[in-house]
């Protein structure tokens, strides 16, 4: 897990704006979680590994409140989460029924769990609020998940917001959503990352200072040359 | 009127949320209105009888700034509203058009409206925000209702959010949105929902002092007793 | 111009609720953009005229990263925007893909462009509320524009939430959306506009003193008399 | 009823196109219902007055099998549909549920109904299909109305396909779909559509004598003078 | 198995229609797979046990042309499939990319497959219909599944046209699309059908006699003894 | 033009699901229009360049009968469409209106346009069947363009069936719908076509020997030598 506080260290200062950027020029086009918003303005930016959990549609036999302690329950999930993970939920896009309230929610957070991420709902907004965890979801809806979805397991590949993803999967969110990266790409994350971040703030500074866009960014080789003096001048 | 009265005192503490899992336990899934959310955040809950109001689609030689002032006018069914009701209309989910503006939302806070819930928008932001009517809707539009709308009549069964409600059906509305109780279900929310309310209560506090969820979410028969315990402790 | 900045100075005093049911009465029903929301609640009201921009899907073999030096790149659009203008981008309303983070959001506003409006997303949330750059969108979206869009041109005719855009269109944004007014109508804008919204503030206030809406909304010829002598009497 | 049987005949000979340009033509653009299409090829054209039948969504304590002898029943709109006419239903586009089967097609049919016009499904196709009843609709599914719907009544306004339809509005539908014509605008409408369907013809065989379309459609006052001529000569 | 052939037997005479109805009255409304239509009109009526596939959205780092002859791929799926069950895929709804070809569809054929029913669509059209494998899907689309989806296994819990199918659960299709009877309540089925299908004929053959519905259908306990008479006299 | 008909040729054994996956090797996944199907089954496949026609959505303003002979017409587009050409139409994915009736459509082939590719639908649909161009378009609409569309011009970069086509792309369409090429990848698709053709034709009579997939499809390097043997042997 070393290396992993180290890649979630450094990814905490990397944009999902970035992140997105960087997985296109590897090819990857479908890497963010449609419609999936912070459930609060503000929230910071969170790294972790993904924990699955997957929701099929209800059906009258199967969703029922005795679901609740069924051996295969959202309850038996939430104990089995690891501490440090972000849960991802498929809820398959689902936004008129709330996956979990206030009860479930804090003790996601109990557990150590970063943050939660779903394409559906959740519900017991004013409770999931005063609850420390923070939330990406699609909406708020008053009724409990068997209203609409039924819990078939977690810990297996799932979808999310119309992106696949896989347990332990890397995830980030932040204001602009959430995105997954592959493990195989991380290390093509990380060697872009920073540097990327600090030539776009470098040229945030020219375009305030009146410099026009064309060969500032995309920057030409003269750009880039006067961007890698003044960084190195500002190091000394 | 003095029964409602007790009702609407009682369902004043009970969340939406904790409604439909009890409407649920009888058999009702769809009592809660999709997609229809409070425009701002932090309105109190709101409980009232159902006065309902009905738009079918706009046709160019009927949806005129001339049906206004006909005799079936949103302007008469403003005036037809009693107090203390919450008003309920059915806009057919369309949010190209706002079906009333800060007049009418002013005009009906004055008559003792106590909420508007419409799976249509509302227009004059600004002002309806200005007016004291807590309104609950799909959006903001900037066209008037005729722009895509024709206004048919009050007091008939409407659909609202994907859901049926008829005249003096009872409606609640808090921040996880409006949920319709019908008539004959009204006792039975009522004996289950203080209860309910006080044991999830119970379980969040259990929850923070670090409690696992199996057994106490739902909760066993073990659980169950060390709540009634606790309860009657508190109660001394 | 100096015709221009009287309209517009004219214009900044009028809602777009008004100028919506002013265009309804010539006979022009769409031309408020569907969701097109501004970006951050409070927003003044932006008046000016369209420049607009437009992209197509993306396909991989022209949509790369290549593709934002090219002669044809929004950051050669961008350095042929005129101050004063109000950018349109038609992105056919996909949410999927931010049109434009930080830096474009920037220098957009360093060249004096008023507001941006556009039926997609934006990017770089945090960037993009930190520029000075007053922006109407359908989200957010971290993806760059290239992963769903191919941009191909400006100051074209564009749809933008559902509605005919020309350049130079005259273009109105508030907190209830943005609507267009095409140019041989502004004079009868311009004529019913500051009346109306004198007349409907009047009628506010006749609201709020109790009156009842029939005969005073729409007014009646009395309610119309009692209404002018009150203006004659408060213009003494 | 002896005025009605004149505009039926005339109309039989009136396409849906035709008429929805007719009608635009006078301002009219949101005739023709939305996804309501023939559910067999090569229906005849139909012409006849409009019975409405109304559903909203289903309740579970409403929409219930008891509810079909209710008094106010499918059922019993069933019985009081007057012969001749045209059945419209306002299924609210639901198409996952069947609002008619075989046993009620063929108790319309024996009524003397003329055609099924509705913005939901039908179920049981084969048997329907064995029916003499001709149906538009947007699709077939299995499960019973009262899956998704509840009845609410019949001979009120509503909306089909997004298009409002009034009691007694006049309804054409053929292989282009269904559309309305609102009683004040009969006439017009009977005025020009044999006119334009006679020029249309010549105009189609012209067209295939290889005339371009530049002064041929829309005719120039010349090709009118040509038409005119050729009609004329014809007539002898 | 013996039990299963007789149950597929009597099953073969019952409409999915009448299914939905039985089920509807033992609780159950979400049965039918949305969308789900078969291929070609006139197929016979299939009953089987459902095999499950399941697909989640494409990664253009795992849907890959080599995915093709990965373990967890279609192609092992299909040799795993038993003789005489009904293929249910999982593709999300997904139309915009076929999950079988012709290829795949003649080898399912080939294993003694009774069907193929999915959410997704087809693609080959000629040659899947050139096949002896009956479909049942939502649409037909050239590119091919690794376009827009992964496979990530077969045999497990899936959602397909918004309803939750397990493996082994008894799935009916005909011309008014397919459902699934959850195994439980396949007694239930069996026990009314025959009889409901029996009376719905006979209620048929009444109204093509010109009776009306009241009292007839819903059958009053008079219809009802009318109905056995006839029943027995036809018997003897 | 002598390259472009060996081309077309070549093309024309090739299908569409083929096409789309040779292109997804290249790296090509969207290049196949959503929603456009053969307006009737059994059109033969046509592969021609593309002449593309822009729609954007109507402003009453603009969209009148009075547009149709304005020198940007649909009539004048129709004028300068090249023999030997396929139309593709931009028509925002708008089916609500028809963009071409049997007028047009008979004029379109009368000019020796191959077909036409619209995400819109097409109007008189009887006239356009008896017309001799073949049609793919996403639906059928009795109501003119102009009731939800204004045109704009023709021979620029357009949207159809949300992939971005450009002035003389390459399309091919068949009963798998229609697909763009775009011309650096050509040589590719010639290539390799007429052998995956062959390769999967060969496949196909091993799957109805009963030969099974693992090995056989995607091919082994020894079925890749049978295959080869087979078809050197049939050569003979």
């Amino acid at each position: 897990m070393s290396d992993d506080s180290e890649v979630f260290q450094a990814l905490r200062s990397v944009s999902t704006a970035t992140i997105t950027t960087i997985l296109l020029k590897k090819g990857l086009r479908n890497v963010w979680m449609r419609g999936v918003a912070p459930l609060k303005p503000g929230q910071p930016r969170q790294v972790g590994r993904a924990f699955t959990l997957r929701f099929i549609p209800a059906r009258e036999d199967l969703a029922t409140p005795a679901a609740w302690s069924s051996p295969v329950s959202t309850r038996a999930a939430v104990e089995a989460m690891p501490p440090g993970c972000i849960v991802v939920v498929d809820a398959m896009g689902n936004t008129d029924a709330g996956i979990f309230g206030d009860i479930l929610c804090e003790r996601i957070a109990r557990r150590g769990v970063l943050a939660l991420v779903t394409d559906g709902a959740i519900r017991d907004l004013d409770g999931v609020n005063a609850s420390s965890l923070p939330v990406w979801a699609r909406g708020v809806a008053a009724p409990p998940s068997i209203a609409g979805l039924t819990f078939v397991g977690w810990d297996t590949p799932v979808a999310c917001g119309g992106v696949a993803i896989f347990p332990n999967d890397l995830i980030v969110a932040d204001n602009d959503g959430a995105v997954v990266i592959p493990d195989a790409l991380i290390p093509d994350v990380l060697a872009e990352a920073q540097d990327q971040e600090d030539l776009e703030a470098w040229i945030v500074g020219e375009v305030e200072k009146g410099v026009a866009l064309p060969g500032l960014y995309p920057p030409s080789a003269e750009t880039l040359a006067r961007y890698k003096k003044d960084k190195e001048s500002r190091a000394l």
